[in-house]
């Protein structure tokens, strides 16, 4: 932007910053950065303790502009600073959590094929902002914009007013698997969460269509679904959610109008996830259903809903998703955001629809396998976002030098390009000859599985990571690689996964995380 | 099947083989390889040249069950076969042909970045039989199937009882890029043509829309679009050309029947290409356009359309467009077809829809830059199937080892998910210092040119080819590489691409040939 704010600054531990540059980059928003304006991190940093990750503290040092006093030290974090997330749900032990506050948490990878539909309580969560808590009976929705009549629903209406769909979708993070680029090549990420592979669950949800709530209000879904009418100011459906922050910005995003109309794109307003109203971490009492589309656009604790010319203009829509080119990094350009001469938003596209994706879940990463294996059974799951479906999957136990197809396994049916589900995979592979032969001598064997998906597209799982770096951290789908050990020597199968130092249970790409968590 | 011929033999230089377990298998067809039962080889392969690609003959040794006297072998190829592509039009000479008969041409690769639109006379070719005299005052197109009354159009009916549509796309052969995998890795190609890269162009069409069409005849097409009307036993569209092999059967395939009573689809019945007529090479006077599937669904010569329950079963359609699993060959399992024990058809989906790719076209492969260069200016076309369209196209001089964004140029405007046409790119891109140094010293330097696309939906390219592998050589679409030598001793820009022996022109990826044309 022209107007610039001048003379930002902030302490920590003594130092002082300038962080005038830097506001409009902040990857927790702005917003939070200004909270804390002539006072020191530390306070904040209690809450948000993903700013203790190795790389942020050292980055910030070219910032520094001098020091405070012991005394002037002490005196600027001498304020509260209010945890909001003290009334946050309580979550599963097997919903390993990349970052507390706010509350980020990915499922145990190798639970994930034990069931088509992931349980409630291992779904993974991505939450931008505190959970609010929701009185059913007061909920009200508002749906207003071009083209409709102001209308205010309350979760009663949604649910007797309209017939109730059920769809049956995969939600993933735009950004999982955000830890592989994570210290990878000297390269960090600066927004979280990091996730390592977890963030993609599979579910059925239930509600009203947004089409036919916006037919209620008086919106021609049918005509504009089949092209003969095509208002202007109608391009894109604003969604906003009742979390908010500690200044009182609340969660919003924005879809294409066309998808909300598209009488077979299956967007709904859910009330309803695998059979039981929705919990608390997934958006009671109602969320936006975006299916194919990234996790972020299913806007949970649903509040608002605006038909406009433009797309929602809050923080989470317009930066944090979206796919910068690989030269492009935080360090250099998005700490200044667009005020980046080398920074060009329209090519960097706003995540919507997501690319082909696959994990290998089981066995999980590091795993030993012992006794005289002589084959090796893997099984996983495959997504491709915009319902895309996925045509095979590929495996590998030699770490991609020969691969055979894998059995998938969907039991529903989905229509052609409307295939929200993911399909799970399963395959029994010999051991190459070499390798067997290995083992029958009692030697040890590395292998390495790995699987690759095709999407109905024929778009496929790029090999490696490096050529893909993108600067968010955003639809991360190289191959997922996972070491695991045959010891023909030790008796039965079990899981041997702990590495020392490495406790998140859940691993990145090739078994091992690039840089510390420290 | 259960039912096998038995005892058919073929002779070729003498040599007699069983193809008994071949006919199935033959990438030509049974039905043409049933012509020679009892005969010898040689005056069918004076017209399907192809069959002399150094591969063939060594592969069919295993089928050789003896030797013919002299005087038999002499007498079983005493016969005339008519060579049925002698009244072909005639072909301008920068469409580079791969096989003669059937007619396949691909531009050169330099010419596709000179106009959005590629012009008729370079729009690349690809005819699987003789192309077909069609008097267009007799110029008929049935329509029938269930849900329809059976009706036949003239091509004054086309050009008047509906309205004009225009569509923008590009086309591109399910096989482009198929001479990558012949004679990679000991690989081998048993399927015509050897596209190079060129098998790719970019058209406005124009023509009564598919849907407007099957409305005059009767069906709901809103009613199926908007989810209403299911009606289960219409489930594709079949298209038959008037195009026929020498034993009778005519060219066939479908398209899924959402992809025709979308009202968004942007199917037609094409009979303008740029304005003109069609020509004769693209299906004179009336051919199906199908934007974002494979150019082998664009049925030319069209003449019949079926609604029904099942996919066209001509072989065109079941057999010569799937992507097979890595491990499954011709030699091992495709010969035997779907009597092999490995191939299961529903791991090789029939391609509709193709992933997103790219290649640089200028320079092109193994240019010579002469004099003092310091930056180099890359232009090439992206495209991706399904409408996606093209968020970036990142672009190398080092090989792929740093990537910068390049400009997209896409003169119109085409709705999501719609974006029928392709975008061509350009980028000057300054020499990394290191190469930069050494051209100001006087040195040579060698480049590998490189660029990779990201759909809208955020699929990528794949950096190498080996483990997409297969054996049908489709939806090929791992990074075009482009070598290039800068001379800062030799004088002004020119291009010196010809190398000894290799004279196609358009060159494979990294600019040489794996296996001799011989």
């Amino acid at each position: 932007g022209v107007m610039r704010e001048t003379g930002f600054w902030v302490s920590f531990k003594g130092d002082v910053y300038d962080f005038t540059d830097f506001l409009d980059g902040h990857p927790g928003l702005k917003t939070r950065l200004l909270m804390a304006g002539g006072k020191d991190l530390e306070p904040f940093w209690e809450v948000y303790g993903d700013h203790y990750r190795g790389h942020v503290i050292p980055w910030m040092a070219q910032f520094k502009i001098g020091r405070l006093s012991p005394a002037d030290a002490k005196q600027s974090k001498n304020f509260q600073f209010p945890n909001s997330f003290e009334d946050d749900p309580k979550r599963h032990p097997d919903l390993l959590y990349n970052t507390a506050h706010p509350f980020n948490g990915e499922p145990k990878l190798e639970r994930l094929t034990e069931n088509y539909y992931t349980p409630n309580h291992l779904h993974y969560v991505r939450n931008h902002l505190p959970v609010p808590e929701i009185d059913p009976n007061e909920y009200e929705l508002e749906v207003s914009g071009p083209g409709v009549k102001t209308t205010t629903f309350t979760l009663n209406d949604l649910k007797t007013k309209f017939k109730k769909y059920e769809v049956v979708t995969a939600l993933q993070c735009a950004g999982n698997r955000r830890e592989d680029f994570h210290g990878k090549d000297g390269k960090n990420i600066f927004i979280g969460p990091h996730w390592v592979v977890g963030a993609i669950s599979n579910a059925k949800w239930a509600g009203p269509r947004l089409r036919d709530v916006l037919a209620f209000c008086g919106l021609d879904v049918d005509g504009m679904a089949l092209g003969t009418v095509n208002p202007p100011n109608i391009k894109h459906v604003q969604f906003e959610g009742t979390d908010e922050d500690e200044t009182g910005l609340n969660y919003g995003v924005s879809i294409p109008i066309d998808k909300a109309v598209d009488a077979l794109g299956d967007c709904i307003l859910a009330y309803e996830m695998n059979g039981v109203e929705l919990p608390r971490d997934h958006g009671y009492p109602v969320r936006a259903l975006v299916p194919g589309h990234a996790g972020a656009r299913n806007c949970k604790w649903l509040e608002r809903i605006v038909l406009a010319d433009e797309t929602s203009q809050k923080p989470w829509h317009i930066a944090a998703y979206r796919g910068f080119a690989p030269d492009i990094s935080f360090e250099k350009d998005l700490y200044l955001w667009d005020n980046s001469p080398r920074v060009k938003l329209d090519q960097a596209m706003i995540v919507q629809e997501m690319p082909v994706t696959s994990m290998i879940c089981n066995p999980p990463p590091n795993s030993v396998l012992k006794g005289k294996v002589d084959e090796i059974t893997v099984k996983g799951v495959a997504w491709s976002g915009g319902g895309k479906g996925i045509a095979r999957v590929d495996v590998s136990v030699d770490g991609g030098k020969t691969f055979t197809a894998a059995d998938l396994i969907k039991p529903i049916e989905q229509r052609r390009n409307r295939e929200w589900g993911w399909s799970q995979f399963e395959k029994t592979i010999k051991l190459p000859e070499e390798m067997a032969a290995k083992v029958r001598n009692g030697q040890s064997v590395d292998l390495e599985l790995v699987s690759k998906a095709v999407s109905k597209s024929y778009d496929v799982q790029p090999e490696n990571i490096a050529p893909y770096y993108n600067a968010r951290g955003v639809c991360i789908n190289h191959w997922y690689r996972v070491p695991v050990k045959i010891e023909p020597n030790r008796w039965k199968f079990a899981s041997d996964r702990k590495q020392k130092g490495q406790d998140f249970h859940n691993k990145p790409t090739t078994g091992k995380f690039n840089s510390d968590w420290s």
